[in-house]
């Protein structure tokens, strides 16, 4: 079954993603620029032309819906809208894709479905969903009395959430807008379908308001590698973003999700699984690993507190120099968080047996981590592609803009000096740059 | 009582008012562009760059929801999302103000908030939300299945909406965050509030996830001439866009609005009324009569049609060459259209006794109509803004891009130079160029 066996697409896939001013809680202390700098249309320029001058794919929004105490002592992740932090950056490149993180808990699809249709407008056809179901508890209580529903409610709404949307993408066809300003003839009336959707969760009449883009619809990511998540990945995504923390489990999760995408009757070489990679770049080892050290003393305990989040347990139970409390984590039947965050910390406890204190090293808020040189990370993101691990990565960027310049001066180069990366853009929209279907 | 007199501001406001691709139903085929144009960066972009270089005060966006039989006829008013639209705006210009008009029956305060104080934060402090309460029947279909809610239940969920959204706004003291990169201290928690908030309508908790912009918070508009509108409007907004058919209408209007600031215990000074104007350009009145039948001729009955659904009546009942069925307009118990705009077309067919054709002629899509050369049209905003029926216009644009052009290049020069109109932008943001409080 070679289609199945996890061969290496031709091209590496890489995403600059950003999550606030960089996915180290310790970055806005490291910045050259002071933190509110990060709301500015600069800020998001900058950013935008650097992924682009690198020619990679897209710039990878990440989204947070809240602030809570944690944020008091840095900057949140989602400060500003990521779709309209994604247009600003749309009106300053012309080549990079655009993908915004948004929830199907914390949204309806009409609004979305127009909002994600108006960015791809606006770009040309650059834009990307990337599909969320919201682990924050914070979150809940900013849209409304519920707390956070439990993963698989969220994700029941997400499947008919993510059905209305690409529905709502597809209610014009193609040909639908005539636009013969001579006969008056607008739009052909047949060729534009009311949805009339009456589901579970959502009841939408349609048609969307506006016609298909240049892609004919935004790419579609999903996040989380739950079982759940794996299942409306494969049905509907173009692309899962993942953590998956060593080459093992990362091959097992590819060749996991072409064969799921395989039986839903699609295309597994037009699927692309894309793990986080988290960067700490230094022009030698050792300054790599001094650039971490001084992170994570600037960052104090958030990190040991975010991987307590992701397991699901008190942070009290997390002793640096001990082993992970494997059994506490299972025992949790009430875990709320990302399945597939949980599973890729668990795999570094349980097969590879580290402590707390190794696991932050080589899991950079989840992901996983390279504190080296480019040779070392370009080393990384080749053996991994080659060994049929991934289609590419989402580059998470430990300080931003700074970290970025850094990967993509120092490490892109070496990657296109290999014959492992493009110079230039294979296509005008993002859907031909990702070397999937021009048309959904 | 003079500060309730209706004295006119000093700086005569106006604004370039975006309905889709004009607000002529006949507009989409008496452009030069293809009608997808009207999609791209390029059709926003150019709008922006026009306004700016006539140092109009904003952009005015409209929105509509919904897609229905009509707009198989002809492109429909909010094809893509406002504040997308503007978010590309902001990047392409320094100076013009961005207002968005956005639906409180139709969206949720926590989102909505975010997304204002991103393109407020984008544009350096040049944002505004319209607030609207939605009287397009289809919208409903698109957003659950209960029909569109009665006037006074949509304000009275308007009133909360609004509250949340600006308690959001406010929930970062201006002097929250700190930003101390060295001793890592990012923001004074005292000073950053959670709502908490437990109403009729919405539980939301807060903060927002961003602290205030370079212009405090976004400025509030509100559309909505009712006595609930009014309400709203005195009690929350910074201005008012109202639908005013005769100079006495707008006068009592006006007058009306600043006593109700007053009453609230606000700066009428502060408050600015902004009605609508059509301006259907010619070079001789003559040629203006000209572009004005072109266009009723391409549009068909639209206009009509569009006159009915204001005054909630069936179209059969309005005969072009009879009087306004008068009766029947006010009896329908039911209607749950625009107030404002029932009244302004009742004012001419009433009080001036006009016919359905002379109103259709006087009233462009509910607002003002004047047809005309650029000194009639300058003309007529100069005596409007002398009588102190209006702070300004909201510009509405039979045809665009190319009526906007004509109105920059025809109208305002005129008004410079009868210094009525300025040739620079007062300030760096928004709120200071509408002469409104530097900070809320």
């Amino acid at each position: 079954m070679s289609t199945l066996r996890g061969r290496a697409s031709p091209d590496l896939i890489l995403n600059a993603a950003v999550l606030g001013v960089g996915m180290h809680p310790g970055a806005w202390r490291l910045r050259r620029e002071p933190p509110a700098t990060a709301f500015t249309p600069a800020y998001f320029r900058r950013i935008g032309e650097l992924a682009e001058a690198a020619c990679l794919h897209a710039v990878f929004l990440a989204d947070t819906l809240s602030v809570d105490e944690e944020n008091y002592e840095r900057p949140n992740l989602g400060a500003v809208d990521p779709l309209l932090a994604l247009t600003l950056i749309a009106g300053a490149t012309e080549h990079v894709g655009l993908v915004a993180t948004a929830s199907t808990t914390f949204s309806e699809p009409f609004g979305l479905a127009r909002r994600f249709a108006s960015l791809d407008h606006l770009s040309g056809g650059r834009a990307a969903w990337n599909v969320v179901t919201t682990f924050v508890p914070a979150v809940a209580a900013n849209f409304g009395s519920a707390p956070l529903p439990a993963p698989a409610d969220r994700y029941r709404r997400a499947e008919e959430f993510v059905d209305v949307v690409q529905a709502l993408w597809r209610s014009w066809q193609a040909d639908a807008l005539i636009g013969d300003q001579e006969s008056g003839h607008y739009a052909e009336a047949t060729r534009v379908k009311r949805l009339n959707h009456h589901g579970e969760f959502f009841d939408v009449a349609g048609p969307l308001t506006l016609p298909p883009s240049p892609q004919g619809e935004p790419v579609l990511f999903q996040a989380g590698s739950s079982e759940a998540g794996r299942g409306l990945a494969a049905r509907t995504a173009d692309a899962v973003f993942t953590a998956q923390n060593t080459l093992v489990a990362a091959q097992a999760f590819r060749r996991d999700m072409r064969s799921r995408v395989a039986a839903a009757g699609r295309d597994p070489d037009r699927f692309k699984v894309l793990p986080g990679l988290l960067a700490v770049l230094g022009g030698t080892e050792a300054e790599a690993r001094a650039r971490k050290a001084r992170l994570d003393e600037l960052a104090g305990d958030a990190e040991r507190r975010k991987l307590a989040l992701r397991l699901g347990v008190p942070v009290e139970l997390l002793q640096l120099d001990a082993p992970l409390p494997v059994d506490a984590v299972l025992a949790n039947p009430a875990f709320k968080g990302a399945e597939g965050f949980r599973q890729a910390a668990l795999e570094l406890g349980v097969r590879e047996g580290l402590t707390v204190r190794e696991i932050l090293y080589r899991n950079g808020g989840g992901h996983v981590q390279v504190v080296g040189t480019p040779e070392q990370v370009a080393d990384h993101i080749a053996h991994w592609h080659r060994e049929g691990a991934v289609d590419g990565f989402n580059l998470m960027i430990d300080v931003l803009p700074d970290g970025l310049e850094d990967l993509v001066e120092q490490v892109v180069p070496l990657l296109q000096r290999r014959g492992l990366f493009r110079d230039e853009y294979a296509g005008r929209t993002l859907r031909a740059n990702l070397g999937l279907h021009s048309q959904p």
